[in-house]
């Protein structure tokens, strides 16, 4: 469908269906001579893995990552790196219901209305481990921010529903957010939220939420003017990752609500370079970095999969009822940070790398 | 910069600066046969004009577009259409202090940073005329659309501060729209409106506020997964205009607190075509437009320009002070409408374009 | 390195090194419901294989492909094509000697110094492996090209060293081509290169020569001027090929010494459509298809390897002496036959797709 | 046509047809801090002009360029560069015949063909004219290759019909090729082929011819395998110019002939780094620069435009003969040096900044 690539310099692509032989990606244009193992990639794709704690799908399924190329003696060598994780939990089961009818709120009417022909075994090319491939470049998208100039990454679930934890972005850790299964450092917000998520999943029903991310120890000036911007980028990245339905950076929507004499931040001098006082802008001022954190949020809705029995009509049109079966989500946030954190990664590094292009 | 093209079979390339000779747009790729007159283009380019009612800002610029190539006895021929605006109200004037001084949350450090040097009179590239060249091309894209399938795209001021009108996305018309000044279809909420700009004007400060964009008559099919779902891609495009801080679709952050049983958009014949009975999905399944009206939202920030002290540093990084001075917009919202719809129409024309590639 | 993906809208990203785990492409952008199977794919990887024939490397490579995504009960279904050949002929050998010095004319030198590392296993990226991949997705548009319009690609070697074959580009078939060895449809002339091919081997000597392909039952409108003309976009996609030091189409070189009178291809009525009498033009005009067959050659350089004695560096500068060892081809246009086409092929099914999006 | 943009950090988009308010360019990504005048630009154009000498087309246009956005206080700012000439030389004349009849070897029926619309007033979009907005844009590669390593580039007439010259790549300078009106730096083949395009004139006929062009003080390391190899890359925009038939680099078709035991360049130390002793590969190896200078040619076929009667057909397709009138090149050659120019210089701006975007 040749959106299936992301990224100018620093390209994404990402190939694979939920119940074919496997799922992966492709990597190109990495610079040289980064350090990379099989290891720290697979610790990313252990945080989105299914089966991982009570709350999320108990299907089992191993995620075991393979470098196929690019990498050769322990560094990236700038040619592409194929990486692949097989399918292994592809349960032969009955798909005859779902081959007959569109699933509410799923991709399953839209692919058939755009190509005619769709892979009804699951979600096919829409199903959340199409994320793996991303969840695994933006690891090697990390590394780079690393070695190159320490930009640090954390993202968090910061709402479940209506329960909105409270975090410093300033200084929350990944050691943090890994402290609960929620994946929210508030501890005490977490404990709601996974008591939530098991009323949900115990009546059948799903929930949705918020993740936050920040990015700290930024270079200023990454982001190209004026389609470009790091905020165009960043939202782009961002609502391709399914269930999304909204995206904001620094004060976002809330910004509307304020006046412009409390919203600018006021620029000073700040450890040897020029800094904000407040950062309602999330450390993006005209599309480009401005040194201060990056803060955004990401809104994703209720997962479209749950236990009730729902209206719809089958592939001819005709009005049918519908249940799930098997075992699903009912709320995709703890699982969906490493994706969402990945996305920034990949962003962040192409933009290193557009910015390095000037040879300033 | 490189950033300066978007699409990828429509596309668009802006040029120009807020203080050069013009500016303008070359538009790469639009379908030859396309009826096209310089008046349909002046028509939305007035909409975008500044000094166009008492709530912008007065500045008198008349915008006036010519057609440099492209177009040939009426129609498009399928060769790139340049299109430019010159730069009328160039004052003389001493921007002495815009060279010596970083203004907040506007991209003057951004920019520097960036590039090392900057074209300190006035926005430059970051100015809002920018945009004039996104809505002559987004002129062309409206007309493709209208011409092959009839996609009609509104859009109107929804929101500005704490003020939020009642629209009807399914039946707000044009018309509607340009009956008053603010461009919000809530006659009540605009009268409100417009009385908070003067009082915002008269303090010196700025507001911001919310545009929602309607896509009627819109086909099933359009967006490419996975990456460039029309979600992502509407997100990318309008999160690349100046001043917004937020994005969403459909439901948006509102989804965050309701449940997948009430969430999920229920599928019933309707009209000889697969519909939905809710649009919580704002018209896109798995990135894929379902054939339900698209929804959208975009938030703006107030405006950086106010007429109050505000602290800031010197290029070199001294604290000083700094008041802006001359003709600013103290809300951008009725002048923003013109180009939100035209990100829309460009995002809805090249994916119209990469559906038809596929020759189905 | 960011240049492993070619096409706009039927695009393909090879990765993979000759001496890792495998190598491979994904093939973003094929439109959906096209018939496709593992035979028809293996069947042109077969045509590239080593050791098919006494002429070409003795290496032992099954090169058995696998589709690992996009193909479902037969069909494409619009979603990536990933494809793997499992590398198996991985003898571990001694190539203390290769990480240590740059072979001549090789790619060892240009790798190091751009990357500062490389995979010094054989030849890593550079190696004619890589167009395993090429091959796989040649074959995928092969097959679009022959279900949307039966565009028919046929090419062959027309010269090795200073052997020229006589062809009839009009009336060659595959058939032709595979009637020997040396894939030359002119039995005389092939016998001759078969002969010299066995001559440089046993002197431990290198040959080159011309692939010449034609494309018939071309549609007239394929390519996009200015810069993506048809003519642009196959020298691109062939002058990427290893090896390979000139392309030219129709007329090419020897259209310097002749006059306009001459040269101008006459228009004239031709069965229901516009054609030329002549086609000094190749089938190409202003860049775009005429409906004319495709004509075009590709000069292939004698290959680097050679088993005799040769003066060169080592990574640090000095020199040293250097004999090739091992089992390498002492002439790569048997083999290349397969790459060429597949590389037209890759032109052709992309522009199919970019003149399908003006929706004409 | 989307096909008038090309690089991918140094992009230009051109626009315009030949008989229209003008023809320019755009060009987004070049860095900021480059030194640039109008001047610099007019230069090159002034290589381009018609009316230049004697043996060019005798149409009196003056292109003067305009650079309307993206320089600011002599010094791009990493904008836009935006650059305009208007078209002067627009005779209002009787364009009847050409909008009815198809000349031969020209592209308007290939554009009918295509779009289905054509602006047949004079040669529209496929024009020469078109090229202004290359050589501008080059101008600007030019300089930032000049500025950031030393880049040299020098294109010359090597060949007119059969007439061939003998120039010393190594040596040659603006100077030499600027000393007579043909452009070739060998001054006994230049008379001759000066007589030779006076004949060609006189008879109502055409000439082709080769430009060689050298690029000398290179860097080792430009180039992105496996696609965009500087091979491909150069042969992709060489091969966009209007008129072109073949390309070659090195030892190009010649090196078929020649065995591999005289065709590898020895590897040296030569001046503190790695070079060869000969130069067959054209300072190209595995699609990476290798230091050495970069020499490569390109096939003109005689110009499609004659004073003789010739065969053709009318756009309903009945048979009608054609003669052409005006001023026009019997020999484009002199005129192209600027062009093939120009697009080199492209081709080494954006992958010098590929190159820098590694970070290395």
């Amino acid at each position: 469908m040749a959106g299936s690539t992301f990224g100018t310099l620093f390209r994404v692509t990402t190939w694979g269906e939920s119940h074919g032989p496997g799922v992966g990606c492709v990597v190109d244009g990495c610079p040289p001579g980064i350090p990379l193992s099989t290891e720290e990639v697979q610790a990313e794709l252990d945080r989105r893995r299914p089966g991982q704690s009570r709350i999320t799908t108990q299907r089992k399924e191993g995620d075991e990552v393979e470098i196929q190329s690019g990498v050769f003696e322990g560094v990236t060598t700038g040619t592409p790196i194929g990486m692949v994780v097989r399918n292994t939990d592809q349960r032969s089961k009955d798909y005859s219901e779902m081959k007959e009818l569109y699933r509410p709120s799923h991709a399953d009417f839209t692919y058939d209305a755009k190509f005619g022909v769709r892979d009804y075994r699951g979600g096919g090319r829409a199903s959340y481990r199409e994320a793996i491939g991303r969840v695994a470049a933006g690891a090697v998208a990390r590394r780079l921010l690393a070695e190159r100039g320490g930009v640090e990454i954390v993202g968090y679930v910061l709402q479940v529903c209506d329960l909105r934890g409270t975090v410093d972005s300033d200084r929350v850790t990944r050691e943090d957010v890994e402290a609960n299964i929620v994946r929210c450092p508030d501890a005490v917000a977490a404990e709601r939220m996974i008591a939530a998520i098991d009323d949900a999943r115990k009546s059948g029903d799903s929930l949705g939420g918020i993740v936050e991310v920040v990015a700290r120890n930024m270079p200023a000036g990454l982001g190209e003017p004026v389609f470009d911007k790091l905020t165009a980028e960043l939202a782009h990245a961002l609502m391709s990752l399914p269930a999304t339905r909204g995206f904001e950076v620094g004060s976002g929507f809330s910004s509307v609500g304020m006046r412009g004499s409390t919203h600018n931040d006021p620029f000073v001098p700040k450890e040897g370079r020029v800094g904000t006082t407040t950062n309602f802008s999330g450390g993006i001022q005209g599309g480009i970095s401005n040194g201060e954190n990056l803060v955004l949020r990401v809104a994703f809705k209720p997962t479209a999969t749950i236990m009730q029995e729902q209206q719809t009509v089958s592939t001819s049109g005709e009005p049918v009822t519908f249940r799930a079966k098997g075992r699903h989500d009912p709320c995709v946030l703890p699982r969906a940070v490493a994706a969402v954190e990945a996305m920034v990664a990949l962003v962040l590094a192409d933009h290193w790398m557009r910015q390095a292009a000037y040879g300033r």
